[in-house]
């Protein structure tokens, strides 16, 4: 699954967190483009305007939330997609602008005035969400000419541009201080006062939308609120106590980073940062085994904020925290309820150093004393992408689990296209293969792992043909097609296992490729080939190595408006920072232990999509030399899933690329092999015979060595033919 | 010749601008190790000090200086290497730092306190700099554990950590306006500022270490001051007017872009970039054509102040520059002294807005009022580095030229060493084959070139094994070495010719080399090679592909600490930005016309040094397709000499490689062949044999291909046979 690269100007825009960069993950790339006869869309020029089934009116909202407007003296109100953790993934329970908008996209910002309404959607969900918004909402198209940015279009909106002012000078732009990031508060500010308007945010604690939401509703969902899972140390390899106080293990501790900052206290605000410390997990996010809470780490204190407290501070769970039974009583964890996490940050900020990250929320800024804040990159961010050698072990066995399912996968779909009518083969038929049944297919050979799979660690992204040029394509029953042999299917999935969680991406054909949609895949193998492939030492950034990937798409004037790779969770976020490889805000270097999707793709909008993604883990080389006091690194890969040779032009490879060719086709052999049924079996051994090359250099001078390197080479040919 | 990575921390200390990276372009690298029984250093502990006969005495000077500083009412002064153009080389009449202190290296500040002495030294001159200072300088060897910046040196001086402190409290520190940037300025502000010693520097507009200069020697040398070049439209395909105002050739012109920025004036302080714009040339400093001077360029006015303006506005001059003779009046040059530019620059920036660079000096900042201040990267930098299709053709013709002479050098040298005794070939014969005789005939070669050929364009880098470790050896007297079979040779020269600046660099072995020497060869050529095949795209930065070059070298551990590639001048300046390949600061994206070389090495202290460079022009790519707006680039290679296959081990290279290796030497054959003498051609094809190779890959399924492929790999070695 994608992330997209930071550099696009709207990035910024939108978020400026790396974390946060997948959630809005192909803004300004190719549009959808299914046409479908049900996909009509609203026609606001029409009297009265006429809608589609899909839309939701939205009249009685933004009456209701006008009202409150009037009330708390604001002529403007911010409805983030975001919730009060920045999450990539959000509990239905912080869709607030879904309720006040009637638009469902992953991403969107909606903002309301006294007289209008605006929901920014990027490229995914034009068309949805003209689709969805009624008439009272102008939908912003993010990247498109003209469109301006949030504070531009409210600037717009208090001046004659705005074509008839719906803001007066002076006028307050309300926001709920713990859904707006600071970084996003001052951005906005940033744009404010370089204008003469006066416009001015105004901070508003009690959250509007929800208010409407219960007036309309009675009640609004509230968080699933289940159980806590307690992540067992055959899993994390690291007790809570060695991350944060126990120096035993060798490891740094949160303490030790808090010292060297002079920090007396450290807020976390990143679910995934939670639930790694304290070796918890939850299921309030959909995707993401997070719980919603806060944590405070003080040199003499643990605080955890649990929402839903009293279903979840169960024996077992204090047990596992030590809830007041240690000594000495710093090292106790104190769990609280998750509303009295701001009235003890404001106690705690108005005396103490207060280390917190800007991606956190505006109410966390505004409780800390201006003396008082270390407003740095949160210390946990690196602690727990390097991951440990348990994390590694179970990430290496969740990554074989999710190949052993995908081989079911692939060999499953092989038999259903092996039976194609010719009708379903060309024109296809929706009941029989279509992007929905592989998608559901793709959960059930997962769920075969019983309890160890917990779910997909993203919606998985089921795409044929053209649908595979939109990058974060995501089916539904609207925009459903059959797979027929027509043209590339693309499958981008990954599981959330009890010891790591897994992304990977294949594209096959199950007919004849044209040439372009062959050199396409082929290219992008080779990149995927020569990132794994390549050595880097300390120092080195993961957006100095991102081009080794693309050089081989680069080469006959092809490229992909995304990363390369992104930082994976142990079973936390599918995305996770700060080491990824492309070119993002706020990186590290790169470090052994980080886990990394090596995902180059080729998108030709309205077409085809190729993405061929595996993960794999930075690990130390072993080299002949050792330059300097650099540390040299490379890859190990973990994901062992068949590519498909009717989309390889083998002899576009050069020698080294056929070599790792052959060695992972082996590997996939020999390691997911032996654990496949017979119909999976057949697929992959389909998929993996070996390529037979001769590589003979005869440099006159060096007549010996050419003989020797034709040996080597009949030798490799010869090995790889007896395997087979 | 090398510019030094810009991300090593010691940079921002001596320097912030990139154009004067390669200035001091290898601080903190391997020492210079030559053990020769007349290099003693001096020994500060013996009473009286001894010194070698190489030591300058500085006692009148230092005395004098205090003098002064004490009238001027500081107790510190700065005397920096620069000059007021911050010139990457400099004039007799700026050697400032060596007058005062006797050291001569190309880099090094020197600070006096009352009672006190520093001079900041780089790896190159840690031995020169203890041979040349006497007791009274301490020489502060940057890079080594626990030496401070200049800055932090200061504030321990006016602390007890100082060891008896020489600066008291408020201390006043005495600086040249005109010769400390405002970057710099800055710099030591912030430190100063962070501290509670209220110590602050103080401009001081008369330079204290002229004056001592002129009390001690009657009188200081002057800047050369010859009459200046006219560069003829066949060179530089683009006139001064074109440059400026007149958009007729289609190209931006420095008034629209001043335009875009709302500035009145732009000030021009660098000499290569006055020297372009006015398609002008000089001697002034040594490698550089450049002359002294200024330039202000106002919406209604251009000035041009000239060092020795009497010399040099002759009739000629001014027809060029069309002086007072053209209409409207704002497109005459006005000629004006050298001493007039700061106070003219007083005047208009009193009133306009004036748009200046912070690689500027403070003397110009000083004189701009801060409103009117707007201070940004010169917008000549890129019109500069982006050659006209002229520029680029002469570039072509300069680095054939400077080919041809290499070749004839190599031949030279080729037959001295068939002539060698045994003696000569294993110990070595200073008077018959060295570093410095090399050095020489490296220039002779050259100087065939008549009147096209106006000098080096830095000086040769005549290295002998273990001195090619030292990345910027300079070869002398006292370090001279013979040349023989038992290592290896590097020389690394460039030209300045009137229709281009070159820079090239190639390392022989003319025994038989060590497995590691060779290995370390082969895998630089492979970077070498791989850089100059890569294509990439608009919005790639040189940062982006530098890995593409160390790939080979980091997959065994190897790496090399100075940066891939630096922009290369149209007979000017052998570094120029703001495009370079590596990690440089205030970097553009690549661009198609920036000239740059290719320049990937080894260094292994102590034992060898490998570097291969070749010079290079950014074009466009020619690939089957084109995603996205993008533009592709590649790169075209126009230094055409042999490498040398006695080091390469062919078997390490991949078929593309191979085939570039093939081409390349071929072109070498073709183009630079029949222009050498019979030894040049002899020493040339015995180096540039095509190496023959089959590379054929049997997909299994793809029988036909395969066969195609061993034809084509068959033709390709039958060609290459046939032309040898």
């Amino acid at each position: 699954m994608h992330r997209r690269l930071a550099q696009w100007p709207i990035l910024h825009l939108v978020t400026s967190s790396p974390i946060e960069a997948g959630h809005d993950a192909n803004i300004a790339l190719p549009k959808q483009r299914v046409r479908r006869q049900d996909e009509s869309v609203r026609d606001c020029t029409a009297v009265p305007p006429t809608y589609p089934e899909t839309t939701v009116m939205t009249d009685e909202q933004l009456l209701k939330l006008r009202e409150y407007m009037d009330l708390n003296d604001i002529e403007a109100y911010i409805i983030p997609s975001e919730d009060a953790h920045q999450s990539e993934y959000i509990a239905e329970a912080d869709e607030r602008r879904l309720f006040v908008s009637g638009f469902d996209g992953s991403a969107g910002l909606a903002i309301v005035t006294t007289n209008r309404a605006a929901v920014w959607v990027d490229g995914r969900y034009f068309l949805q969400a003209k689709m969805q918004l009624d008439c009272n909402w102008v939908s912003q198209e993010i990247g498109e000419p003209n469109v301006p940015s949030p504070a531009d279009w409210l600037l717009a909106e208090s001046t004659d541009e705005g074509l008839g002012a719906s803001l007066s000078s002076g006028a307050k732009v309300g926001f709920d201080p713990t859904l707006l990031s600071i970084s996003t508060y001052f951005s906005y500010n940033e744009t404010f006062e370089a204008s003469d308007r006066g416009i001015m945010l105004q901070s508003i604690e009690d959250n509007l939308v929800d208010r409407i939401w219960v007036d309309m509703e009675g009640e609004k969902p509230a968080y699933p609120g289940d159980e806590l899972l307690i992540l067992e140390h055959e899993y994390t390899g690291r007790t809570w106590e060695e991350k944060i106080f126990d120096t035993s293990a060798g490891y740094d501790t949160i303490r030790e980073l808090m010292a060297e900052k002079d920090a007396d206290a450290l807020v976390v605000t990143k679910l995934d940062e939670i639930a790694w410390i304290f070796n918890l997990r939850g299921a309030d996010i959909p995707y993401n085994p997070m719980f919603i809470s806060y944590a405070i780490i003080e040199t003499d204190a643990i605080k955890l904020y649990l929402y839903d407290m009293t279903t979840r501070a169960v024996q077992e769970i204090e047990d596992h925290l030590k809830q007041g039974s240690c000594t000495p009583t710093a090292n106790c964890i104190t769990i609280k309820d998750y509303d009295a996490f701001l009235g003890d940050l404001e106690d705690i900020g108005s005396t103490k150093k207060v280390w917190h990250s800007d991606t956190g929320s505006y109410a966390i800024y505004e409780r800390v004393a201006e003396d008082n804040r270390i407003m740095e990159a949160s210390p946990i961010l690196l602690m727990k992408a390097r991951k440990n050698p348990t994390e590694m072990e179970g990430l290496r066995q969740a990554c074989k689990k999710d190949s052993i399912s995908l081989c079911e996968l692939f060999g499953w779909i092989q038999e259903k296209v092996d039976a194609m009518t010719d009708e379903q083969a060309t024109t296809g038929d929706l009941t029989y293969l279509s992007e929905l049944i592989i998608e559901d297919e793709a959960y059930k050979v997962r769920e075969r792992w019983g309890h160890e799979f917990t779910g997909h660690s993203f919606k998985s992204i089921s795409a044929f043909a053209e649908h595979g040029a939109i990058i974060h394509y995501s089916s539904s029953e609207t925009t459903d097609v059959p797979v027929t042999k027509q043209g590339t299917y693309m499958l981008d999935s990954g599981s959330q296992f009890k010891d790591g969680t897994t992304d990977i991406t294949r594209t096959l054909h199950y007919g004849t490729p044209t040439a372009f949609e062959k050199e396409a895949y082929t290219r992008v193998l080779m990149g995927h080939i020569d990132l794994v492939n390549t050595n880097f030492r300390s120092g080195v950034y993961g957006r100095d190595i991102d081009a080794i990937a693309r050089e081989p798409l680069w080469s006959n004037g092809l490229d992909y408006r995304h990363g390369t790779g992104h930082g994976i969770g142990h079973f936390l976020n599918v995305h996770e920072g700060p080491i990824n490889i492309g070119n993002y805000p706020g990186e590290q270097p790169m470090q052994t232990g980080v886990f990394l999707s090596d995902e180059p793709g080729y998108y030709e909008d309205g077409s085809f999509g190729i993405r061929l993604e595996n993960d794999m883990i930075v690990v130390d080389a072993v080299t002949d030399h050792s330059f300097s006091t650099y540390e040299y690194m490379t890859f190990e890969m973990i994901s062992l899933v068949p590519f498909d040779p009717n989309l390889i032009d083998f002899t576009m490879l050069s020698p080294a690329q056929l070599e790792w060719y052959n060695v992972y086709t082996e590997r996939v052999r020999n390691e997911i092999g032996p654990a496949l049924s017979d119909r999976a079996r057949n697929w992959m051994e389909r998929n993996t015979y070996p390529i037979e090359y001769t590589f003979t250099v005869n440099s006159g001078s060096t007549e010996p060595l050419s003989v020797l390197m034709t040996a080597t080479c009949l030798i490799i040919s010869v090995r790889l033919l007896n395997l087979y």
